[in-house]
């Protein structure tokens, strides 16, 4: 197959628009890998680890090298899904389209590949298409912000809370294009002039959902836009699937704002537990069935209740200012304030009597507090000053 | 002083209607150790785990005993707070007014005192006053649900769902008395039948707050009302952080439903982890600062999400029927689902091309949906049979 497209003038000048410098053989390797292939295909991943993506194509097609493909059953069966693929015609549609579009390919070993997607091991991409800024990839940090299709009202102004902070702040919000949450988040982002990116499911070429064509064009002029699906795909629940596991890579952290109890969000909340990465879960209301995929992340996945922006940024160990740093009264001061008054003075006993505590004490904590001013001495003996709370 | 208090009738004719039999000498020491010494005094405990509650009383209150006490500061300081309180009169005060309410004590020992509160170790309290039925402190199971008195609708809401299912299950219902969530706990509790107790900070023979006096009574009728401090206490803000921790140690679990930043219900859930008791918190709106403390036990507590009535029972080892027990199609049964149409028939080798799995695979996978009516075959090859998701 690769000597008959490396032949193609329409393949070589397509190719040549899509890529910085071309290795031909290898460049179309992958791009044919990635149309045999349905993503995340592990067979794929170990022969091409194994092989290297030139070899490795050569066993998935070539009839005469037999010996590899005999010995191992995996691979047989892989040749036999791939087969029904092996048209050069796919290929050659999928790098014009995205030529049209003007998509670039980036391909492991590149400068913009992103190391944290080879964390998927041999369920890594062969190639990922980028509409807009291929760089956005590796910056950082990069926080996924997800969630129901479904949203409500509550989980859409959290997502754009979020991640408008978090994308003032420097934040690539990475989502997946989708209503609700994802379409929040990415609006957000982009209203602060902030980074976002968005994974599709199906080919860079199509919106996906056709409603959010014009939000897709405005990500891919400042953001970017990626699939890892050959142009002219289309989204199917599997690749869906599929591409939340790229989501949940590249982010250094992932949070579910909202997500019902069978959410494909947990999908992607999986892939990042799985990966390490941490895992963050908006809490709602247990009465809105938009939450109850988020408490079960909380429940099963042990994910981190999160509830700021600043909580987030916690996620990927940008720890703020203690919210509570306030001084905590110890136990002895808690009770000489319960027994103080403001309106009526007791002697030293009397307040040991009404605290329990020692007369000693309470002279010792009584002095300090009255350098404070927050108790003040008469002729019947203590009482407190009305402006101070003395028991916080 | 316990001569003297022992040769008092109005005392001994008191203690007679508080108590099935009385040991005069040890009972007598109990009453007096709660009138002297605040609620969870570990120097007082550890003298009466040491010597036994009435040599620890002679020890506490006999200025010719003085060497252990010099030879101890922890105690010397204790006779100095413990001193100013030790007044017969007090004494009799409580135990008169515990007969005139009817109330009961209950001592260690007793076959209604629960093993549970003496995990609290030298915390532990002399005594429990008991209004109601005291064979309650031993009924299982005994959850907690605690919560703001600020609470929303929301949380009075969930709190009464709970409790009201929970009770009606035999649980026992253990909370505060307080308004808010405590409140609509109990009653909820009250409406079905079910069996619940008040832990109140002061004494039992006062109704605090005033407003649930109605409440508390209803509490005594069929349930249970106790407290650890003499009656005629009042409640401070001491007290009421001491009585959360027998709320905690009593319950088997703990669940917060609702809980400000800082609220007193998080000093509860700090004592239940602290005795290693299962702790639930309920999540909110995070828009909700009656949720915030909630969200806080989530992060800082390890409390675990609760949502429902049977993931409350879960906490104390009832686990339910698996929501979630519909089966889960496998990867390929996803993309096949996704490659079938219902409205167009495709060949072995279309749906191969369209989900990228092998022919052999999914002939194999439609034999089996043909037979379960999901697919069926036509001229032109394989349809989604219309009222069937495959997919799902």
């Amino acid at each position: 197959m690769i000597e008959l497209l490396r032949s193609d003038a329409t393949v070589r000048s397509a190719l040549d628009a899509t890529r910085d410098t071309v290795d031909l053989d290898a460049d179309l390797a992958r791009v044919v890998w990635s149309v045999l292939a349905e993503p995340g295909d592990g067979v794929a991943g170990s022969l091409i680890a194994e092989l290297g993506v030139v070899d490795a194509l050569s066993v998935a097609c070539d009839p005469r090298d037999g010996g590899l493909v005999a010995s191992n059953r995996a691979v047989s069966e892989g040749r036999s899904r791939w087969g029904t693929r092996a048209d050069p015609r796919r290929v050659i549609d999928a790098i014009s389209a995205a030529r049209d579009v003007g998509a670039r390919l980036v391909l492991p070993g590149d400068r913009e590949w992103p190391p944290a997607i080879d964390d998927l091991g041999v369920h890594a991409p062969t190639l990922l298409w980028v509409r807009g800024d291929r760089a956005l990839l590796s910056a950082e940090p990069r926080v996924a912000i997800v969630g129901a299709r479904a949203a409500s009202g509550y989980g859409e102004m959290l997502a754009a809370d979020f991640a408008g902070d978090l994308a003032a702040g420097g934040a690539v919000i990475v989502s997946g294009g989708a209503y609700g949450i994802d379409g929040a988040a990415h609006r957000a982002a982009l209203s602060v002039e902030g980074k976002t990116i968005a994974f599709l499911a199906g080919g860079v070429d199509r919106a996906y959902p056709q409603g959010h064509q014009h939000l897709l064009r405005r990500i891919a002029d400042t953001g970017a836009v990626v699939s890892e699906v050959p142009c002219g795909t289309a989204p199917t629940k599997w690749r869906f699937l599929s591409r939340n596991r790229l989501i949940a890579a590249l982010s250094q952290a992932t949070v579910v704002v909202e997500a019902g109890w069978r959410s494909g969000s947990l999908n992607t909340a999986g892939h990042a537990a799985a990966l390490g990465r941490p895992l963050g879960a908006v809490p709602g209301p247990v009465t809105s069935a938009a939450s109850a995929g988020c408490h079960r992340l909380l429940r099963e996945y042990d994910a981190r209740c999160v509830t700021t922006s600043a909580e987030i940024r916690e996620l990927w160990g940008v720890v703020g200012g203690a919210a509570d740093a306030a001084p905590r009264p110890d136990a002895d001061q808690v009770r000489l304030g319960d027994a103080l008054s403001v309106r009526a003075s007791f002697s030293v006993v009397e307040l040991s009597r009404r605290s329990g505590l020692a007369p000693e004490r309470i002279s010792s904590l009584l002095g300090i507090w009255e350098l404070e001013g927050r108790v003040r001495r008469d002729e019947r003996g203590w009482r407190r000053e009305s402006d101070t709370d003395t028991r916080r």
